[in-house]
C-alpha cells in the first residue's frame, strides 16, 4: 500500500538509551532503523547527568543529522524520535524530543499515540495560567506533571497519566533517570533491549538489530520503568487489562524485520498471504505485490497456490521529498509518479495483484488500470487483511468513515469501482490466526478499525485533538 | 549485491526524445527511472529549435531539478544524463550533458561508456593548439567532431566515432537535430521507443514505462540515428558484427523492471535463480537474497527447489548521501550500516543466501558472519552468475585482478575465506540460458570479466582513460 | 567605534503597524532600517483579526525574509523585532517576537531593553507550575500577563508591568489590539507616527523615513498605548518621572539619520565634535574619525577647529558574518581586519583620531599603531564624550568594572597604554549641552555609566538577568 | 552615484601573489579590499610548483569562501579574482580566474577590462576547430597562447597581446610563473608591491594596505612582467604610448583609501570638491553628498566654501543581495529603497547637494524629489566632475548615448528634467586639477566619456564584445 496515496499514515518512533558512552550515535542509528514510522522531523536529546542537550530538526534523520556535532551531544544517556505530521502542523516546535527546562530541572519527552482528551486537558491548563507552546498532545502531559504536587518525577508522573485516556508510548528523560510508559491496553508497540550493560528502548525490534543490541521483553500495558544508574524499577500505573496492540502494525506499519509481541512481522505478512490463498483461490498466471508492504503477504499467497510470485509493479525508490509531481496533463499522458507496472511481466498475463489493504479505493483503481495498460488479461484483487469499516481514534490518521469505501460498498461494489475481475478480504479470523503466537504473549489485537469492536469505550469523541504523535 | 561496498559500480544513462512540447519534464521523469545507473550528478539540455538551455548539477536527480523552472527549459526536444563518477572527478564540469556553443551554432553531448583510447586523441588534440575544459571522454568526441572539415553533423559525427575505439552509448543535441550512436558491439544498451509522436532513447526500457511510451526497437551496433522534424534516418558507421551487451547488465546494473535486447531482466535473474537451484542444490531452511538486486534470483532459486523465500536480510533505505558512517568501535559494538540480518527469521535455520555476483569477497564474508551471529546454524552461498576473474575496459569500474577473490582463489578457498559452509557459482552455460531468447534478437553477450573472451582485442590497454561516462 | 571588538554592543530595535494592507512588507522595511540595533535574528507577527501569523529567523533581516512569502504575513497589522544576543543564546527561541497561543486567543510580544528582575519573577512562576520555554526576559512578561485574574488584556498587561524593574519598550499584538509601553524612567527610546491613517511605532525615527511615515511623538516614560480600530487610547502605569533615555543612543547605538527626544542624532555628534574641540584643541594636519559612528563628531571637530577633516581610516563593509579571521600569524605580519589605515593621507602627518568612546581600550591601542605603523607622525586621541567607568545594568552589554579601562586608570595612563601622544575626553557638561535642545522636551539623559549616577537605585544587583532584548 | 540605480558600473579586480606559503589566504584578504569592483562572482587559482588548485564562485567573497578549507589550496603564489557581471551572463563558467589544464600544463587568468576585438578573433578561433567554453574574452587570450607556435610562455603571450584591441590587466598564472600585462595605453590601474619577499600586484593600493604590503610602482602601459622563484623580469610588447588611465577610476569606481599613480582617491576627490566650490558657488544652509562616492567631494565643497557639511542622505548598508524591492504601489506611498533623506537635517534647509555624476538622471530626480519631500527648501546639485556625452568602449558598462541625459540636454534642461533649482558641472580642467600631481608620473587620464577624445581610434565599433572582465 502506499501511504502517501491512500491516507493511512505512518506512526511516530521513539528510541532511548540508558547507561552507553555513545548515547547520541547508537540513537542516531536507532533512529534510522525507525525512519519509517515518521519522515516530517526528528531530534535527540541527551544528559550527561548535568544537562540536557536537544539537536532537532525537520526532514529525514540524515538531513536532521548531516552536519551535528555529536560531541555537543555527550551523554551516557539518550532518547529520540522520528515524526509523522498532519498536514498544517509542520512546525519545528512540534518536532519531537520536546525540550521542558526549568530553574529546578530539565526534562525531554518523546511519545508515540494519541491522546484523545488533550484538546480538554489543553483548555483546563491554559484557564488556569499556564502557556503552552506546540500544538502537540505531548506538551499537556509535560504540564500535567509540573503542576502535580508530587515530588518525585515518578510519582507526578503516575498522576500525569491517570489523567490521560488514549494510545501512548512515552519516554521521558531528566538529568538523572529516563521513565519509560505504556497505555493501559498496549495499543502501540514497545520493547526493551539490552546493548551490553545498557538499556534500550524503541517502537520496533528493528532498532536493536541496526545497533547489535539483543531483545529482552515487551513493556507492558499500564507499565511506568524508571531506568537509572541503579537499575531498572518497575511499577504499574494502571490496572491490568488484556493487551490490544494495533493489529495494522503487523499489517503495514511496521518493518518486516521487526518483531511484535515476539512475532516476526514478514513472517505474519507472509501467513497472511498464505491464508488469502486458502480463503480466496483463484486461477491465474502469476501473482504480484504492490510494493513495499504487500510483498511477504504476495510470496506467501504465491507459496501456497503454486503461482509464481513476480515483479509486476516497481516503485521509484528515488522519488523523495523534493520530487516534482507531473502535471494533471502528464499523468494523463501516462507518466508514472512512484509505481509502475512491468510491461514484459504482466502482459497476456492473469494478474493476482496482492495489496494490504484499502482505504479509498482511489488508488487500487489507479493500480489496477495501470495493470491493465500494461497488457494484463485479468486482474484479481485480494487484500491480505479485512475491509477498514471504521476510523480510528488510537493514533492512526485514517479517513473518516464517509472516504471509507468499504464503509459505504460492498464487495461487488468495490470491484466494480476498483475495476478488478475479482476482489476478496482476508477473514478478521485469518488476520488473527497469522499473528497469534501459539504460546501466550500474544493476548490480543487492536482490529476496532475492520470489525468496530473498540478497546476503549470513548463518552465523547470530540475530545480527539488533531495532532498526534 | 551491494555496489558501493564491493567495487562493482553502476554506470551512467542516457535518455533523449524529440517532438514533445514538455520535452524537459519527460526527461526529469525518465532520468528518475535511470537514477540507478548514476548518483553523482545529473543533466538536461533542450531546444527550441533556435537556443541549445542547459540545466545540470551535482547529487541525485531530485536534488538538481528541485528548485528548477521547466518554462526556463521550453523547448520540443531535449537529451538528459545521470553520471556515476569514480572518485577524484567529482566535478561539476564533467556533469553531463556537455554543452558547447560556438558563434555557428551549439551542440550537447550525453554519453554512457568508455573511450579506450581518449587519453591518445585528447594528446592529439592539445598538441595542435585545441583547449579541453573536462577531464571527460566525452569532450574528445565533441572536439574531432570540430575538427573534421566535414560540412554536415552527420558526416562529421561519422568521422569522429571511427576514430573512437571503445563501448560507448551517444546522444548529441544541435538546435534542428538530434542523433543517436551505438558502439560496433553494442556493448552498452540503448533502446528507442515512442510516445505519441515523439522519439523517444534511453540506455533501459523502464524510463518508457515511467513516462507511458512504448518500446520500438534496440539501437543497433555501429548505427547512427539522425532524428529531426522530418523524422528518423538511420546509418551504419561501422560495419556488422555480432551484438554483445555486457551481461552485467542483466546480473547487476539494470532495473528488474527493464527489458534489455527484449528480455525482461527480472525474469532472467529468476532464471538465474532457477538454473543455480538446478546445477548446485543443497538441503537448507529458507532461501534468502541480499537486497535488492538478488531477490529475483532468490524468488526463482526457491520456486525451483521448494524450499521457503524469506527476509533474512533487510537493507536499511534511508542511508543516504548524508548518512554518517558508524566509527569502527561501533561496528565492532554491532552497530550495521546498510544491511541488517533479521534474527527472528534467520535463528536456528540452515540458510541458503542468493547473491549476484561477489567481486572481492569482503562483502560476503560480513554477510555470512551477520547471518550466523544471528542465529544462522548453517550458511550456503549461491551466486546466480559465473565467477568474475577478469577486468572490464568497457566502462565498467571494477577492481582490477588482484582484487578479484576469484581471480587468485579456489572455489573451497573463497568457501574458507568468508566462512560460509558451501558456496557455488553459477556456470557460463547457466547465465546463457537465463538470459538468451528464443528468437534470435539476442545476439550474444560480453561476458569477458567472467570468461576472459574479450569482444576487442586491445593493442595497448595503457590507453584506458580513467575517466569515463 | 568598532562594536564587535570593543564590548559595547548594539540594542534591539522594534517596530509595529496598525492599520495598513501590507503590514508585513512595511514592518520589512522597518526592521531594514533598525538593522544596526541587532543582527542576530528578525521575525514578524502579523494580525488579521483572526490569526496571529509569525516568521521569524536566525541572522540579518535580508537573510530571514529572503525566500518569504508575504502573502502568507496577510493582516492589516504586525510587529517586528531585530534581536542583538550575548553569546550562548543564539537559539531561534529567543528570536522575537515571542509568539503565544492559547484556546482562546493569541499574543505576540517585541521588547527592547532589560528586566533586571527577570531572574526572581521566572524562579516565582515556576515554582507554581509554569514551564517557560525560552531564556527570554520577555517570556515572563507574557506569563505576568497570562496568570493576572484581570478581564482585559490592558488591565492584566498594567498589572504584569508593575512587577517589572528595569528599561524596556514593549509592544505587544494580540488579535484585535496592539500595545506599546515604555519604562517608567524612559531609559529606551520610542517613538509614534503615521503612516496615511495607519499607526507606527519604532525604536528610531529612523525607520519612519524609510517608509515614508511621518513623526508625531515620543511614548512617554510610564505610557501605556492601546492601539485598535477604533484609534489610539492612553493611559499611565506609573507615576510619572523625569524622563532618561540613554545617553549612549546618542552617542553610539542610533542611526545618525534618527532623531531621539527631537534632536538628530548627526547634528548631537557633530556638536560633540565641536565642543570637544573647544575643550581640547591640539595643533595638528588633519582630522579622522573612526568609522562609522564617530564620522559626524570628527567633521564637528574640523569645522571648529579649522584643521581638514581626512579619510584616514576605512572600514572593510564586506566582512560580514561569514568572514574568516586572519590566524595571529597573518595578524602579526600585518593582514588587517575591519579597518585600515589610509597610508597616503596619514603618511608624515599629526593626526587627530576621533572616537566615541573607548571601552577597554584594546581597539583604540590597535588603530593608534596602524596609524602610526602607516606614518603618522603624532596621534592625538579625542573622545566625543565622557570616559565609562561604570557597568550598565538597563540593557547594555558592556564589560564589568574590571575591564573598563578608564575605571582604572588615569587619563595620563590610558595615553600610555594605547600608545597615543595625546588624549583627552569630553566633558559630561560638554556631551549635555550637545543633546540638550532648546525647548523642553528633553528632560534628561542616562549618563550612569560615564556618572555613576544611576535613574533606579537597585536593592539587589544579582537580580539582573544575563538574556536582554 | 548609488551604481546600481543609474546604470555606471563597477569593474572587475584582480590579485596576485608570488612567494608566500599562505598565497591563497593572502588573496583572499586582497579580494575583499577589491570588493567593490566586483560582486557577482569570485574566484582563487594557486600553485605549489607542480599543480594549479581552483576555487572560485558566484557571489561576495564571502560567501564564495565561505567553506572553504585553505589547505586545499596550498601553494606559494595564487591569483585572483572579483567578478562585475552584465546581464545574462550570471554564469559560474564566466567566472575568473578561468583555469585551462592540459596534458602538458595548466595556465589560469584573471582579467580586468575590455578586448574590443574579441568577437572576431573568437570567431576566427572557432572557425578553425576550437571549441570556447564561455562567453568571456579572457578565454580567447588562453586559446591564442595556446595556439601559438612560440615555445616559451613568454613569446607566446606576447604574440597573444599584440592581437589584442582594448583596454586590459591581466594575471596569467602556470606551475612554475606568473605573467601581468598592462594595456598599451594603461586604461586599467595596476600596481605591484612587495609583502616581505613575496610580489604583489592588484588593480588598486587598498589591497596592499588589508594585507599589509608595501607600494613598490605602477605597472605601465605595455608592460609585461615575469615572476618566477628567479625574481621579476619585465619587458614590453607595445610601444610606449602616453598613460590614459581612466578618469572615472578616480571619480568614482576606485575606493578612497586607494591611491592611482601615486594619488589618493579621497584627496583627489575632495579637490574635485574644493574646485566645484571654486568655479560654482551657490548660498545656501548645508552642503550634503550622495553616499558612499560623493562624500569625500561634499567635504570639500564645504571646506572650500565654509557652508556646513550635514548627512543629509544616508544609505541603508543592509540591502544587500536578497533585499526585496518595494513594490510600485509601496514605492509610491514612500517606501525608500537604497537612500533615505534626513529629515531633521534638511527641513527648511537651503542644500547643496553633491554628486559625483549623472548618467541617466533617473536617481537625481528621485533624489532631488526626496529631499523637497523631506522640506529641503532648495536643491542645488553640483557634479564632481563633466558631463558625461559619450559612450565608453574600454570596459565600463554605460549606457549608450540616447540614454545619457547630458548627450541630449543642456544644462538649464538637466535642471529642469532633475527638479533641482541649479545644476553645475566641475569643468574638465578642474577635473584634471584635481587628479595631476606635481610631479610627472601622472601623464594623462582617459576623460573620453566626457570629452569624446578617445585615445584609441576604432575602425568598427561592432567588434565590441558585450561580455566583459
Amino acid at each position: 500500500m502506499l501511504a502517501e496515496i491512500r491516507g493511512l499514515n505512518e506512526e511516530c518512533g521513539v528510541f532511548g538509551i540508558w547507561g552507553h558512552e555513545k548515547a547520541a550515535e547508537i540513537t542516531y542509528y536507532g533512529l534510522h532503523a525507525l525512519q519509517h514510522r515518521g519522515q516530517e522531523g526528528a531530534g535527540v536529546v541527551t544528559t550527561d547527568g548535568e544537562n540536557l542537550k536537544l539537536h532537532k530538526g525537520q526532514g529525514l534523520v540524515n538531513d536532521v543529522f548531516k552536519r551535528v556535532d555529536f560531541s555537543k551531544l555527550s551523554g551516557h544517556a539518550a532518547i529520540g524520535h522520528v515524526r509523522y505530521a498532519t498536514q498544517g502542523e509542520r512546525t519545528i516546535d512540534n518536532v519531537q524530543p520536546l525540550l521542558f527546562r526549568s530553574q529546578t530541572g530539565s526534562m525531554a519527552l518523546a511519545h508515540n499515540g494519541n491522546i484523545m482528551n488533550a484538546f480538554k486537558l489543553r483548555g483546563e491548563l491554559e484557564s488556569t495560567g499556564s502557556i503552552l507552546q506546540t500544538s502537540s498532545d505531548t506538551e499537556v502531559l509535560a504540564h500535567l506533571i509540573k503542576r502535580s504536587e508530587k515530588l518525585s518525577v515518578q510519582e507526578a508522573l503516575t498522576d500525569a497519566l491517570q489523567s490521560l485516556v488514549g494510545a501512548y508510548a512515552f519516554i521521558l528523560l531528566n538529568e538523572d533517570k529516563m521513565y519509560v510508559a505504556l497505555d493501559p491496553r498496549g495499543l502501540r508497540p514497545l520493547s526493551i533491549g539490552r546493548l551490553g550493560d545498557a538499556y534500550v528502548v524503541a517502537s520496533e525490534t528493528c532498532a536493536f538489530d541496526i545497533i547489535g543490541a539483543t531483545y529482552e521483553r515487551e513493556v507492558q500495558p499500564g507499565e511506568l520503568i524508571t531506568i537509572s544508574d541503579m537499575g531498572m524499577e518497575t511499577i504499574r500505573f494502571a490496572t491490568q487489562e488484556q493487551r490490544r496492540l494495533c493489529a495494522m502494525e503487523y499489517v503495514y506499519f511496521s518493518r518486516p524485520d521487526s518483531d511484535l509481541n515476539e512475532v516476526n512481522v514478514h513472517a505474519s505478512r507472509k501467513k497472511m498471504g498464505i491464508e488469502l490463498a486458502k480463503e480466496s483461490p483463484v486461477e491465474a498466471d502469476i501473482v504480484t505485490g504492490v510494493p513495499d508492504s504487500s510483498i511477504s503477504a504476495a510470496i506467501g499467497y504465491a507459496e501456497e497456490s503454486g503461482i509464481p510470485y513476480e515483479i509486476g509493479l516497481i516503485k521509484n525508490r528515488y522519488t523523495g521529498r523534493t520530487f516534482i509531481q507531473p502535471s494533471q496533463e502528464l499523468r494523463e499522458q501516462g507518466v508514472k509518479m512512484k509505481l509502475s507496472p512491468v510491461r514484459g511481466i504482466v502482459e497476456g498475463k492473469r494478474v493476482i495483484m496482492i495489496d494490504d489493504s484499502i482505504v479509498r479505493g482511489t488508488t487500487s483503481r489507479r493500480i489496477v488500470r495501470m495493470l491493465k495498460e500494461a497488457g494484463a488479461k485479468e486482474v484479481h484483487v485480494r487484500i491480505a487483511s479485512p475491509s477498514i469499516q471504521n476510523p480510528c481514534y488510537y493514533g492512526i490518521d485514517m479517513s473518516t468513515k464517509q472516504e471509507l469505501i468499504a464503509a459505504n460498498h460492498s464487495i461487488d461494489e468495490i470491484c466494480e469501482i476498483i475495476g478488478a475481475d475479482s476482489v476478496a478480504y482476508l477473514s478478521a479470523e485469518g488476520l488473527e490466526q497469522a499473528i497469534v503466537k501459539n504460546d501466550s504473549i500474544n493476548q490480543g489485537v487492536c482490529m476496532a478499525c475492520m470489525t468496530g469492536n473498540y478497546p476503549v469505550i470513548e463518552k465523547n469523541q470530540q475530545e480527539i485533538a488533531y495532532t498526534r504523535c
